[in-house]
């Protein structure tokens, strides 16, 4: 059996996590390697379709994503995770419940706030700048940056397949491909 | 990659669906094939902690399970599931939704109101007959039975050992161990 892994991207909404990591999960599906894709539109289906946007209910969208990506790693599947995740203690939480029984990468996806913003289609940051919208991460709620991830990508200053290609080797590396 | 599988097991309180899919699940796990546990205690620590006994909150309960043991069996693990789940439209939606991708095997676990209440060793089923437990289902709340279920094991007339082994053939029987 494969040593399963959750690859956690985290990092501010338009900072290019869903991008990278799609195209991560094309490449290792291609290469026949088992992968599975969970971000916010994929749970919002099944899993947490009662939940908000308030820092509680954040972390509890996170504490269930993290019980179906324990349980898909420590069964050999490559989980390519891509939320927000905002707050340094849910992560260090979901890193220490994965790796009881596989491994957890953590991705910081960098971005400033300005560029998201400019990327933005769907003009999520013009409402929280304008205060139509609340609680938005890097408006009016903070987005705490990871003291040490494993991996950082700066989508402002590489191409999307330069990232990708970043992810693709640090995973070689690490024998998780 | 084998091919995944969710075993459901469906019944009344106490009916013996968790002392059989344990059985199972050690024999399984024993000659190394991937297996994964899904019943309320485990779910109820990360997936549901928030939902109740009403009709919504068990299809809620049932609709979050049902995400997971997906995405499981479709990675080729045997996802052993023991839920009460006693609403046929929403087992039949489990079903429909897991066989998407994978396979679906619905085991009644049957035996008789009187048989698991004298089972019940926390007095469960004595609250809900006194009017102090509400919603418990085959008391004040129905259970439908499965009209077509793959398999049927009846705990009062067989012994444990006898329907773990029909779980067992049947899964060797169809293919998926």
């Amino acid at each position: 059996m494969e040593n399963g892994v959750t690859v956690w991207f985290t990092g501010l909404p338009c900072c290019g996590k869903t991008t990278v990591a799609d195209k991560v999960a094309d490449i290792l599906k291609n290469e026949g390697h088992r992968v599975e894709r969970l971000d916010g539109d994929i749970v919002r289906q099944g899993l947490t379709r009662d939940l908000g946007f308030s820092k509680e209910d954040r972390n509890k969208n996170i504490e269930r994503v993290t019980f179906v990506t324990k349980l898909l790693s420590r069964n050999g599947v490559i989980v390519l995770c891509t939320f927000v995740s905002p707050y340094i203690a849910r992560r260090d939480q979901t890193r220490e419940e994965v790796s009881e029984d596989s491994s957890f990468v953590e991705v910081f996806t960098k971005c400033s706030v300005e560029e998201c913003a400019r990327r933005d289609v769907k003009g999520m940051y013009a409402k929280a700048f304008a205060g139509e919208i609340k609680d938005f991460t890097g408006v009016d709620d903070p987005y705490e940056e990871p003291p040490s991830p494993e991996l950082v990508i700066d989508t402002e200053a590489e191409t999307v397949e330069e990232s990708t290609q970043k992810v693709l080797d640090y995973l070689k590396g690490a024998g998780f491909v």
